[in-house]
């Protein structure tokens, strides 16, 4: 069975983060959703992350807002693909949790997604799990499919 | 023998997407390049893009500037994960070509990378190749490990 | 009888695509109002907007937001002039729509008016039509004198 | 014989503007340019924007750059469909010019191109007038399948 | 008696032009406050802004939003000091009325003051005419002693 | 003689700060240029513009880069009118500076021309002092006549 | 006792900087809390920042909006680390105070934190403190662990 | 001996660094300088952040471009003070890097400078040591009075 490490920054991204949970739902995909901040426990974050693959999880997904480090930071400790959603805060429209997440250095690319963008997330982890899993992959035709109405 | 469709709107991404195809091939992934427009030749990329799974394709990576449609009418036409490249041009610094690409409307994500970071996408490509092909996966964890020194 | 196609990304563009046909029909001008998604129906999209010089409509309006890329692959694909209108979204202020509609690259022009603009839209479709038709550009001579009260 | 006036803010856009010129060449368009500011010479600009209806020209192309007020008060002074051009200036990369441009309020549209995109503007020149007359539509044909080699 | 002529681009701006109407009352200024759009009416802005000076008019405070050409164009017809006050509207918090009106070309200046400060402009009028009439120079010391408590 | 104080944050403000001067010099205004910190000699600063009325300057314009706050405190400590010249800098395109400078809070206006707008700063100096002054006034009126050519 | 001297713009901005305060009571640090504009008092300001050390204050937090000079200011009159807060006013999500405040010229530094990011000014007035007070510092170290849960 | 650990993202971060290490010699602070990337090096740093307490560091500086997480991380691993350096890279003008780094959540704050505002980071330093050892006060005051000439 196919599994998602879902990260997020703060409690308060929660709701944002349950879009992306709610996609994976509708593709057959199991998950675990986890608070741990890259600024407030440094510490589990780097267990969290580096211990991603030999649990088994396939893909993770990373949500934060303001100075976003968490998902460059977990893509920094796991060869896992990493989809990074920047979370809108009360100020700067999001631009800072964009710009936080997308302009990672050569050598550790994140899969930003857009502002508050959680539902694709799921998505996007669906479509590089449907590499792997034919049965995913049909799944995600037919979603696409299902669009065109 | 994994393979990824690399995509540019326009001759003059060239010299950005090469960076994308030597990591690819770092990572042992073969690709095929292409020049095809979403607004120059949209028929020719209608084909592109909904033919790449059919022909085997798995990742495919699509780089573009300005009012960059390009990545985002790929990611609408193929269930395969869809990897953006924003590429910069001579105004706005790549801000125009970056919201262009990351902010996809619920539904049809692109994987988004820095503006200008087609390396990044590359080992994108190859981290999402990863999933499936455990060689691959390997020589992600050894590249890692390699950046520490 | 001239007559302008309107095409909107989402249902949710409909309040504002509304201001462009109330436009229209003050200038005399009949419409078709359609919704389709370059990213949720592209092939419908590729239809409709290759289709519509046949079917006898003379402009497009093309209104979408975020990322959006419906009024420039519309313009790739007909020979009319197109519109286009950014619309605001929930983040950035309608930056990222404005930016994804009017910097075109050369080749390809969309002729995009003010975020939630899309009352000009209908205004400037009224011009364009009155380029060939005298009682058309008459209504808009007397418009114009309307707005000095 | 179709004919576009053509009116720049500054001698020195004109290196920009001829681009939208040799567009409007290409499509067998004629076309008189002339520089005429909005804020250095207000009462020429009245002359030149409110006589062009009467002297035969059918659409109008103003660029400027800065606080490009040009381009919306021409809109303001004629009947004739508008098409702005945006032009970089030494600082701010053109932003400057966009927003003046493209944020018209309701009533008088200005059909805005990208940031130094008077090419584009030279195209929708031609496809505005295709509208009317069939052998422009037809080259504007030509044209847009020559996009596709 | 001095005399300062207001001039907002559109009746919805009066609520923030008041805030300079009564900044101008408090330093015992008389003014004129009047609708009249740069791109609406842009004959009757030609007349009352080049018939200031004749009038008697001493400085002009000039207001608008969005692509905000009225200050710029006022300035062009006046040689009197002219103040513009960018108003916020509905999107990009008022950013596309800063650029219009402070971004002027070498040889037109405005006097910008902060987006919707109005307040401000009447108070820089009053600065500005207490360089001929010392009482309003007393005033403005005055004033400005009292901000200290 | 009307006189205008110009203060520069930094000696290397003075090439932009000149095309002031020599705009003054047009208008055969006199002028005292000084090199003054708000952040790096804030005494002198203060009694620099506190004493520039008493000393019979009639008008300032202060000129900085960055974090620009030196026209804003020059505003603070006189009841003289006061122009603000926004410098651009190595970075972020002069946008810090305009927005330190034009953003004043109510009560202390100052008068804000375009980043590196140096010589609007000295023409609106002269519209100022025409105020006062016919002589002037009536250059302005000339110089304003002139650039129609 | 360590004490820290806490200066707001504004009346208005005290709610924001209560945080800061709560988070000095949360260190056991003492404080001072003191409303002085740069713009309407700047001589009040000038003794207050000035005669700061004198005074045994050993740091600063400085609090403004808009035309944010006050921590600069401050920055200039004292040789005490500064703190900086940026408010967020109506317009521009407080990138005018943030760009004010954080782009110091070489010579006058300012520490500065987040729009509104007051509490996290009080936390880096205590980790500075903590430098000089072994027990704050370690109330520092108790915190940042408690940050964990 | 007061201590300043200097930690850069990259090796082309050090030509910038290098004038805060300069400021650092100018107040007699030593310092070490190392490189360690908060993306490629994960581990390295969360050492190195976290162990600096315990070898005698003060105070940190830590320099980063693009999508900025080292200061914030380095951060969240100490209870020293920790200042962060915005690096302007290619893109963006340092916008990503400022923001990524000024913009950090509550509890864990950054003391951010200006873009590429290295020197003022040593200068920071040195006035947060002052707070500590009256002689590096001295040469702060000293330093002050000397911007003065």
């Amino acid at each position: 069975m196919p599994d998602v490490l879902v990260i997020m920054g703060s409690r308060s991204d929660e709701e944002t983060v349950d879009k992306a949970c709610e996609a994976l739902e509708q593709f057959g995909i199991t998950y675990q959703k986890t608070v741990c901040s890259a600024h407030r426990n440094p510490e589990a974050l780097y267990e969290t992350a580096s211990g991603a693959e030999g649990k088994g999880f396939e893909v993770i997904i990373a949500a934060a807002g303001m100075a976003a480090a968490l998902p460059g930071v977990v893509a920094a400790l796991t060869p896992l693909p990493v989809i990074g959603v920047p979370c809108k805060s009360k100020n700067l429209e999001g631009l800072d949790a964009l710009l936080s997440i997308v302009q990672m250095p050569p050598g550790v690319p994140v899969a930003t997604v857009a502002i508050d963008g959680a539902r694709n997330a799921g998505i996007l982890a669906a479509e590089i799990l449907g590499v792997k899993y034919p049965e995913i992959r049909q799944k995600i035709i037919d979603y696409k499919n299902s669009l065109k109405q």
